[in-house]
């Protein structure tokens, strides 16, 4: 049990199953939606570390966390109109929790820095890009916002700081600080440079 | 070599093969569906559970099957109009296999009832959700009929009979479950409840 | 430190990355298109041969290389309209080295000659399947042309003869098989036999 990586999973399973409402799913598919994405990123994870079964599958509270995320969002969820805007902030949190835990993972099984910095960011992306590509959206990941950027910023800040000491604080330094720049890119719309059109 | 888990990648190989044949793909294109719709299933349950190679690899003799399944669909395929109906028939075999051998292979790797029976589901679920995506369909586990549902309950008829005894019929009354219900879904167009849109 | 693999992991980087610029995506989803192109497909063959974490986690320099190819991309890239071209020029490179390297580890982790030649070639496929499903285009390797053939002949050619000697020249030869008709093909517009229309 691990309680970041639960509430993370809670955030991305609401932000599946926020999908599956707006693209008008049934129950069982919302609730579909909400398990793939609340696990994904830990599932890819836990594979590429070499850690199998996941921890999701060893542990099966993990399972009850997105069915509950999928319930809840199912029965209490807003109106259609403002369903993106929440998808956008829970995305932003999950996505804060997940490169920050994939990252302090990667360091635990001995990955290298660099390593364990893309580790953390596809841990943080990777539940959002299997929501995605499941319900036809373009991925978050790849539209004109910044998205890894952050993620790859909190990992980063993880490992940087794991390589002198190991404080508590640091993982939450490291996730607000993806959090909040993903949060300030949506609210500002906040893009990265184009390809110049010759 | 596992006579359930051959049948149930030749199946699903000749819906990879019919959607294939219905998208106009040329004979290439159709068997390399017929070979991952038929094997994507239990890859993505041996990865996660972490039996690596999965069989499939270890055992050249599952790899011809889906080869054979996309000749023979795309020599004796039916007119298009017909293909869907069909895939939806032989979809819900496959489902039905899987659910089942994914559910007893996670058991004998000592997983917890509630995992045994998720991966079932992933099991069965696996192969048409990467079929669907590589075509460009909507992931019929997503479309508004009951899919997951009858394979979860496979799964777990078998997770929860194993926790009694290890009879014969258990695997058998579990597919001929998940095939029946989702069989009569199919026909009688069975929809699982939407979210009320306020 | 593999050269292959790098030389396959820089241009299917390239292909990424062109096709981020074709869709007019931004610098960092151009750089994540060339990280999960470039990668995805020994991540893949590393998965499923059970040898996790995969080369490129355990060694940073792997990393860098799409990083660079993302990069180089981004700045130099032509004008849109022969963008497509360079696609699939630079996809047939990557296609042939990874076919070849796949086969080759395949067999060095004892695989059967029939499943080396299907991890080869699924190791040349994958990351352009990944490319292609994330950017939302229809996968190359089921569009109407020679493409999964090649690879399985080149990574055919490397099981085949690592059945009787271990010669320098033949994953040369093999890649060099798979490379010149998955061009021939793009050129001279090849087609495989398409389904009879009942």
């Amino acid at each position: 049990m691990h309680v970041p990586d639960l509430v993370g999973i809670f955030v991305f399973g609401i932000t599946g199953a926020l999908v599956g409402v707006r693209k008008k799913l049934d129950v069982f598919g919302i609730l579909v939606l909400a398990l793939v994405t609340g696990l994904g990123g830990g599932f890819i994870r836990d594979v590429l570390i070499g850690e199998t079964p996941p921890a999701a599958l060893q542990d099966g509270r993990y399972l009850v966390v997105p069915v509950f995320a999928g319930l809840i969002t199912f029965f209490l969820h807003p109106g259609i109109g403002r369903v993106e805007r929440l998808v956008n902030i829970f995305d932003a949190a999950g996505l804060a929790l997940f490169c920050v835990t994939g990252a302090q993972k990667a360091i635990e099984h001995g990955l290298s820095p660099l390593s364990a910095a893309l580790l953390g960011t596809i841990s943080g992306i990777g539940g959002g890009v299997i929501r995605d590509l499941l319900s036809g959206r373009v991925p978050v990941v790849l539209r004109s916002e910044i998205y890894a950027t952050p993620a790859f910023l909190g990992a980063g800040i993880v490992v940087a700081a794991a390589l002198e000491y190991d404080a508590t604080w640091v993982p939450i330094v490291a996730a607000v600080t993806c959090f909040g720049i993903r949060l300030l890119a949506i609210r500002r719309g906040w893009n990265a440079p184009l390809p110049r059109n010759p």
